[in-house]
């Protein structure tokens, strides 16, 4: 199994904090020894850092660990390999390119028996179930959408194409378009909201403390997303299995997405 | 103007030290300080890694200096912002994918009115006139080939649309898909293929000597393609403006690409 990261803020922010406590699970504290990835958007731009080495020692996860790159939109991911070799074909997150943006996904679990793809816009690469499931969703988006749609029916297809996907394993994953953050809990996912008043945070898988007050301005807003909770001083949320939330500019933001079931 | 480097090869090889030389244009010996891009080839699987920071000040590009990531296909480019502005949106490469295959491209030179894109398949991100010409020359060949087509039809396709960009400006580029090397030049580029015997080389922007016959066998084969020369005891090879040469394991192969014209 592998392990997820998001962050979704209305400011752009640094994410070295939470990255040195995921990336030591990457062959420290946990044994997702097969790789790690981390998408960052800036803007319409995206950069990709990808190793198949443990990121608990990879000199590419050493980098962002210290290089603060700031995103509104982050997506990382460390991988236990159960399904597809370890290459850097099967390296979450993924990426793509759809109505001109770019689309970012990582999954946790294991996807069985997915239905086959038309391949009208979009082929897997490499060889796992969570390329395919992601290529499902963006070619479903694709076909029933020329041109971008406005975000509740961009949100109630997405909700509709993961109800399908999920039937077939186990699909905790995290998708975002630069804006939007869409994750979605099949079995374990945790969040929190970091606002103002700011205040400490100390990782779970290092002896770490930062003071949010000191790096952040009264109106920021973030939220991080985790498999597992990060920092043991916080209070984090238990996503409920079959949910998905919408994150924007550091918030969940309210889709009628239950009504759709 | 930006600067462009190019390798193919038969066995994964890294580059640390022709990009050591490339990067120091990059704000040192050269002017190219908007950024720099490279991305690497590993089998199915690419990389990329991308910097609006200067490559030679850039904590990106010491990494890549640094960290010997073995490929057999890369692209790398560093940018003297011409037209668009400095964002990650329109740092080169730029990828895609196009029949389960990662796609990368890299462009040197400016140009103008290029003909709209019907964007059935592929759209810019960034506002580059360079990417807007990748997905001219990838939208012409998903249009004309559902399914990936032989390399002559492809090759000759390619030379096509490149024939008509090129009619608007300056369009030196390199394209891969990871198999082939498609190197067109309009205005300026250099190669040269490395192969048995290997002897020294040095840096033409640091005083950096290596024995490639100490880092090879006598079945390894590279070729290096770039705007300048990298190196000053070796002869490299100018192509002429408007050839466009394919390399693959190493070495041009001959398409009939001249008869096309």
């Amino acid at each position: 199994m592998c392990e997820l990261l998001g962050m979704n803020c209305n400011v752009p922010t640094d994410i070295c904090f939470s990255f040195r406590g995921f990336t030591l699970r990457g062959g420290r504290t946990g044994h997702h020894t097969d790789g790690f990835g981390i998408a960052f958007f800036e803007e319409r731009g995206c950069r990709v850092f990808l190793d198949y080495e443990p990121s608990a020692g990879s000199p590419i996860a050493e980098l962002i660990r210290n290089y603060p790159i700031k995103s509104t939109n982050v997506i990382a991911h460390i991988r236990k390999a159960t399904v597809g070799e370890t290459t850097l074909a099967n390296c979450h997150p993924f990426q793509r390119e759809m109505w001109g943006r770019n689309w970012i996904f990582a999954h946790n679990g294991n996807l069985e028996n997915l239905p086959p793809l038309r391949q009208r816009y979009y082929r897997p690469v490499g060889t796992t179930d969570s390329e395919h499931a992601f290529c499902l969703i963006l070619e479903t988006l694709r076909e029933r959408y020329p041109e971008p749609p406005g975000s509740t029916d961009l949100v109630r297809t997405i909700v509709e194409v993961t109800r399908e996907i999920a039937g077939h394993g186990t699909f905790n994953y995290i998708l975002s378009d630069g804006e939007l953050m869409l994750v979605h809990c099949a079995s374990q996912l945790h969040y929190i909201v970091r606002q103002a008043p700011f205040s400490h945070a100390h990782l779970v898988d290092d002896d770490l403390t930062v003071d949010f007050a000191d790096l952040t301005t009264p109106d920021d807003r973030v939220s991080v997303i985790a498999t597992q909770p990060l920092t043991d001083n916080e209070t984090w949320t238990a996503m409920a299995p079959g949910e998905l939330i919408v994150f924007k500019d550091g918030a969940p933001v309210a889709f009628p997405t239950r009504d759709l079931e």
